[in-house]
């Protein structure tokens, strides 16, 4: 039988498939089927083909773990980059964000998520033993831990500090303040105190 | 070269092929692309068959030109619904809208479309001269006309009201007015007019 509304099974699966991509409804789901079936069947197939090909075809960078279609990825091997600074991130989207302020020019380490008891992650869920081991393995100078704010980050920020503690590496970690266009009333308490605490010289 | 961000070709391929729905923005598209690489391959593949699928079997019904996947639809081919009753509407998902109601019980006729001169389209572009044929064939005891309101919906209303004014066959509109849940002051002054123009018995 049909479900509410349809007239086609066809319609329905794709709705279904749409509709199960992350913040699409079943409204936009069935807009996206229909522009589906108004396109061409070339762009059809080239849609269907992008992310066949994303899924079968990437790689991880066997040094820092970003996407990558090659073993490894343009920032571990562009010579111009400095190779003896790492931040820790958590996932390719932060890589991704950091890499838009076009503000770095050291390497990366995604860690794949935080240590999170609640969700059962734990650190050898997540590539930090092959964070120390690249740090062990010489010639870094800093770690920049660049983790979400909150208990999670913050406890996989000072596990990841302990196990570096003793290689005498520079640890770091962003800063935290009010952001650009914040308005001061609006800011929370938290960072608001940790702003006036790290206020920095004025610079004109 | 990669562009912005970027450290793979695949993904920002993917990730074009998703911001190219609509209503999906590049970060949203993002978000889609990276959700897609962490499901397991059968479900990646699963989603490509679907809207593949969908492209290259669906029919439009032979009779009302809503989607189908038989030559006729299931609504054309229902023998409980009023055949003598056609609810004509612009495009495929006003008919769901109106099936999702539960409130009728006749067929429709899908036009694909109103008359735009200002985007180019024609009587003739449309499923207008079907319509006619539909009604002529006989067997029709009304039309009802549930285009969109605004000058291109009003004036394929009358250009349809002309045609079949021949026929004898009772031609209505559904009813405007201000919605359900709606607030007086927020209804602009045609839909507020038009429903105290067409008040109401009142009902207990």
């Amino acid at each position: 039988m049909y479900s509410k509304g349809y007239t086609s099974k066809l319609l329905e699966e794709a709705v279904d498939q749409f509709a199960s991509l992350p913040g699409v409804g079943r409204k936009s789901a069935l807009r996206m089927a229909l522009h589906t079936l108004k396109q061409p069947k070339e762009n059809v197939e080239k849609f269907a083909s992008s992310f066949l090909a994303l899924k079968s075809g990437i790689k991880y960078c066997s040094n820092c773990y970003m996407l990558s279609d090659t073993p490894v990825c343009p920032i571990c091997s562009n010579r111009m980059r400095n190779h003896s600074i790492i931040c820790v991130v958590e996932s390719v989207r932060d890589v991704m964000s950091i890499e838009n302020t076009e503000q770095y020019s050291g390497l990366y380490h995604v860690l794949g998520g935080i240590i999170s008891p609640m969700e059962g992650i734990g650190p050898d869920d997540l590539t930090i033993n092959e964070l120390i081991e690249r740090v062990k393995a010489g010639g870094i100078e800093e770690v920049v831990l660049a983790l979400s704010t909150g208990i999670e980050g913050e406890t996989t920020s000072f596990y990841i500090f302990r196990k570096l503690e003793s290689t005498g590496v520079r640890i770091s970690t962003i800063a935290r303040g009010v952001g650009f266009g914040d308005d001061l009333e609006y800011a929370d308490e938290l960072t608001l105190g940790r702003a006036i605490e790290n206020r920095q010289a004025f610079k004109i």
